[in-house]
């Protein structure tokens, strides 16, 4: 692509540079912010820039926050009680969007992955553990992938709370609803045989 | 979409703000700044607002520009008794990129479109008679989409030139019919620019 101005190659350079945005797409995003009056751009980039340097993550649940604690973790409506063990900041946004979860998060980093140099001390570990000793949690719910590295990050987990009394469950694993049967891969499929339910629970949902 | 944090919501915002970017895709965008260096998202809103600010109109064929000549109009080793005329300045883009046009342009900012409103007042077609008659041009080369609007434009131009002794032609049909020129390959473009024909001929068809 040739520009005959170098703040728009510029400008078309730093939008392409973001994942899934390609020249074509950037060039279309930078003519509509030329098009906009110029109050509107610099709301744009003042937004991102406040964004990237005043965020921060929650000291307790590692969520991000615009304080030192996350609106999630110091609205005393939560159950503070229980912890939902996710992988990311965005599991944590799917979760409320479901406006199913009045709990509070512990946002891992990640998840225990051998093959990508990932172990527990790269993950917020040490601080769950803790956190759990320190506030007598009564439940942990884990929502990590359905996948290996899901599976032994929840076991590595478990483990450690050895001896603890508290009540440990994850989210339930199963076709999706209005996924067809057959299209539902192998484990899936093998674990929502496993994890079956009483049909009355079912029903009752 | 529920969020923590209104620093992320407000940037999640801006991005959804822009066409073609939805909810989702925009939080992937703001994750990805927020994964980077601070400098990195620092740099990106830099550009854009400096981009904006700073960023003027040619003065004399209206397309973008760092200063008051863009580069092309100021560059002594383009035609500059030829000049091409564009709806906008992504056709510039485009033709630029094809790099089988050495000549100027003239961006009129749209075509005339009695049903939308736009009369050939709204655009800058006074300023590219005037500039004909100024620089002696040689040759005009329309790009314009090919649908009535463009026919419109071309046959208006056409007239307030009467009598003028100037080349007048139009790209090739290379292009298909009723598709936008800034979606057409490079090759085909480069090709239908190549494959300029007098108007008349393109007229009569
Ligand atoms: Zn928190
Ligand atoms: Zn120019």
């Amino acid at each position: 692509m040739q520009f005959s101005s170098a703040l728009l190659e510029a400008a078309v350079n730093e939008f392409s540079r973001l994942p899934g945005i390609g020249k074509k797409t950037a060039l279309r995003l930078v003519l509509h912010l030329l098009k906009q009056d110029e109050s509107q751009a610099t709301q744009f980039s003042e937004t991102i820039a406040r964004m990237r340097s005043e965020i921060r993550f929650c000291k307790r649940c590692f969520n991000v926050s615009d304080g030192d604690l996350c609106t999630i973790c110091s609205n005393a409506y939560r159950q503070q009680h229980i912890i939902c063990v996710v992988e990311n900041i965005r599991d944590v946004i799917a979760i409320e969007s479901t406006q199913q979860f009045n709990g509070t998060y512990h946002v891992l980093g990640g998840v225990i992955s051998p093959l990508d140099g990932i172990g527990p001390d790269q993950l917020n570990i040490d601080a769950l553990i803790e956190r759990i000793e320190k506030e007598n949690t009564e439940e942990l719910v884990f929502a990590l992938s359905p996948n290996i590295q899901g599976d032994t990050t929840i076991y590595y987990i478990q483990k450690k709370l050895n001896g603890r009394n508290i009540n440990i469950t994850t989210i339930a694993r199963g076709i999706a609803f209005g996924g067809e049967l057959e299209y539902a891969d192998e484990l899936t499929l093998g674990r929502s045989l496993q994890n079956r339910l009483p049909v009355e629970k079912y029903m009752n949902r």
